[in-house]
């Protein structure tokens, strides 16, 4: 795969993902389990929504759990530079014939939506509420200490399409997985805008569906007394895969499973990214330490399960890797 | 100094420290202090008494906060091994001429308590009911989640005299600080019966007095939260000293002091010292990382101010040491 | 299973485990492992042997790595507390019938081996040649900065029988974990002399074999950084199990293999034990959380292999329990 | 003050800080210093220089330390987003008058120099020779396990002078510490251009001297270990102020002197800053919390002393603020 051109102006100025709304069957059991377990801020509770949000976040909410029939992933946020960039999203979606629409969000000011071309809903703004950062109330501080949303993960029919298509409007690639030999297909690539590994993630499978959404913990002791909160408050089975280390990222991770089995990822110990010439990491698929640095399996669950988007319509993979990827 | 003899059977068998009582004049108050910021697990309040232990520690209490006109000290209190021992003990007392009396106290069996040579008012027993551990129970851990009790550290006007008592009930010594040359003085020593570092000390200075009692978590990481808990929830103020590590016992300490004026050490890091052939570790006065190893100065206060014990009368110390010192 | 009586003279009085000797094939291959990749101080390296410690251990050694011609274990050392203990341990063998004997071994004064009623190669001693702590020599640490041996756990083929053995001379029984029912069988426990969780395990399993030695680190993040050296220099086929935390002493635990197969976990996290009135704790075996408080499944080869030792025949256990445990 | 406009076009583009070279007088005691205590990677080692880098740093180098006859200071490097990027900053020099040249860096592509309006000598450059990430050779972790150089502080005499420069050149404000009342002047500022809190920070004092160099470390217990390594290795006196958490920037913070006295800050824990309506935080001078968290005073030294930059003229500040600041 030859290095992408990074140097080149976007057609709009995505700054970083910001937010993710996820339908929810149960609001109190899911309060008890971001809040309660997990440590996110209750920003505001109304009678069909929780915003939540980490500490060092200013804005109003990255996580909005919302009231719903069924477990659903709903559009995934990203914060733009300007008012401007809004209106020269909505003529790049025009041009390129994407189904959009601008739309109110609360606590949001203008708001642009739209679906990519693989299917996966985006929502683009530039303001939204502001609040007092809580990084210095540490008597504040519970569970994992979740700092601030960090990426989102996306299983998609075809990595190279979205790759290319997010390439198109800015992103740059950090790190891929791709399959061995001079037709070797990328699986799974990790793209970012605001200067660490990643805003967003795509790996190969049925989708498009939301793989998971991470939060950024400072340090592996937030992420073990995590696993030991929720092995003795009725979460064991809510811890899917780790703690461990991701290859690819540096990450060290925990993935665990909400009560309506969104899949949430804390993250922690990547690295910086913002040089214009940083050069992507290639991993061929069949090196293990890519998944885990030190030989720890996944379970079956975290490669073929994920939140299905609202309202969109899924397809299978265009190829079948011979092992699915993801962190 | 030669090393004291170690083997020998002791006229009693002291197990560990294991509780204390501290006067305090606001139970609400201290309550907020010890339960809110430390993390203490409140197992009973009464009208005029609060009763707390640490996360691994499954007797009922190993503080107790008593109502109090003023602040002050009570007995400091030692677990022996049967309660055999504490006739024995009672016997020790009686042919030393020692105050002693049997007495009653909630939630424990038959107490003895004693008035040692110089003054330190102590509490011995065998039995004291019994809670479950919550070591397990990850969801209740907050401030810097402390363990268990460690030891005390008392201002003494004879360390060398106080040693001498001590060694004489079975007492080990771990560590102590003298001065220089032929006649050097003893200026502070550590001791222990469970195996590390020290039960109790003994620090040069107006006494007897209690210097502080200290708690141990189980990392630094954990005293490093408590600090930023303390400075961003009113309770700057009580910092004292710290975070930081001292040579002696290699811990890693911190020094609060509760809204009366008691001084309750963090503790980390130190080691074991069962082995009967042990050596006591030998300092300098003169060598600084004695008591910081990072070369920080304590402040004043540290080295003047303690716990008055109730109804006992002070002294002064024997000599002047250049520097006085405790940890 | 009533709780063992505690309080009594036992024959001879052990302190703790202190040292083991491992035959290994390749001492260069041995030394790059235990020295280079875990960090334990190299203090004597002979023709055929390797003496290494601790970094707050003053004995000469607790791990002797002896140059074979298989991979084997050799005598589980124990320190007594006084030259006294020893004849006293040998008339204690006479009268049980143990093979025992008085050998020489390097560094080491007066040492009396005996073979247990369940084929278990023991060895007392008194004294050791001292060394320096290296406690506060920081430069040093490297790996995951290993503070000293903690405990030995055994495949025993008949685990009560051993319970009661050890428990005869003073071990005392801080954790088991047995079947439901009337007639439930105990599978595996703990035992100490030192007043932590334990100095010698015993799990159902053919044997005696060897099933881990352990050495205590501080925190989990030095078993962290263990995982990801061990990963990315070549020993990652060597990490076994973890890191996890074990339902049973709380421990946060990580189990490597050396290069010829003798398995050594990394243990951090337990308690104190020391009080003559603790009573131990019961796990079913049905109960996951005993195992691993987390809910990862340990591989088969944790279950199934141990270290033989030289010359000791082995026995299958009396029973097969459901589920095989140590840790 | 008035929030700084953010969002407009600079004159040329500053990705971020990237190097800096110091001058040292024995390069084998720096080296000791920098590599062995510090841990930082010789990347190369020359006759009359010694360039070093952190763990996750991809560039040749991020300090460079050349032989001198005195201790001091060069120019301060910061990457730009293309070769086009020089041109424009040669234009703007021009433009405003500052001395400017293209000059040879060994291991450097193009390299702009020029002294900034109060004479601070800054080095624009877009390409450095690039060396593997050596994030994954866990091996080689050591000291304070550095990760990139993440930040410098000047002293600079005239404060809102320095920031409204290089806010005219594209850097944006977090956080400054001000008099209070209607007249209150500025005495320190921090600004950034890659998406943390600072690349660059200004401190009231005679200047321009160089007041420290920072390196980001993962964690807190990081740089406890290196307290710990320095206190023991003969580095003591080095240690100049800390370990803390600054109010400003929310830093757990480490500062010490190499031999030369050239003060590097170890750095951890801040927060991202890339919205474009982040707002900068306004402490006042006469909170204590600003410069620690937890109260202590930071020593004289640091307040006064700083590294002269080679052949740079110094003003005294325009005015003596009642609190020196700086972190």
């Amino acid at each position: 795969m030859p290095a992408p051109k990074h140097i080149f102006d976007p057609p709009f100025n995505i700054i970083r993902c910001s937010h993710v709304t996820l339908g929810v069957t149960d609001l109190a059991r899911s309060r008890a389990f971001y809040e309660g377990a997990l440590g996110l801020h209750v920003e505001e509770e109304t009678q069909d929504a929780l915003y939540l949000r980490g500490l060092e976040e200013r804005q109003h909410h990255s996580i909005v759990l919302k009231k719903s029939a069924m477990s659903e992933a709903h559009h995934l946020g990203f914060k733009v530079g300007s008012e401007e960039d809004l209106d020269k999203a909505a003529a790049f979606c025009k041009a390129k014939r994407l189904v959009h629409a601008f739309v109110e969000r609360p606590f949001q000011g203008r708001t642009l939506t739209f679906i990519d071309p693989y299917g996966t809903p985006i929502e683009l703004y530039f303001t939204m509420e502001k609040r007092e950062i809580l990084l210095q109330q540490y008597g504040l501080y519970k569970g994992v200490q979740p700092q601030r949303l960090d990426h989102f993960n996306i299983f998609a029919p075809d990595v190279q399409g979205s790759l290319d298509f997010y390439a198109g409007v800015g992103f740059r690639l950090t790190e891929y997985a791709e399959e061995d030999g001079p037709k070797g297909r990328i699986a799974a690539g990790w793209m970012h805008r605001k200067g660490n590994v990643h805003d967003l993630a795509f790996t190969n499978g049925r989708g498009p569906r939301l793989h998971h959404t991470a939060y950024w913990a400072p340090t592996p002791m937030n992420i073990i007394h995590l696993c030991d909160v929720m092995a003795t408050t009725g979460y064991l089975p809510n811890i899917e895969r780790g703690p461990g280390r991701h290859g690819i990222s540096n990450a060290f991770f925990l993935y665990v499973r909400c009560p309506d089995g969104h899949r949430i990822e804390i993250y922690s110990s990547d690295y910086q990214t913002m040089d214009p010439d940083h050069e992507p990491i290639r991993w061929s698929l069949r090196d293990p330490r890519r998944q885990t640095l030190w030989g720890q399996p996944a379970p079956k669950s975290w490669f073929e399960e994920g939140s299905s988007f609202a309202g969109i319509e899924q397809r299978d993979a265009l190829f079948k890797a011979n092992v699915i990827v993801a962190n």
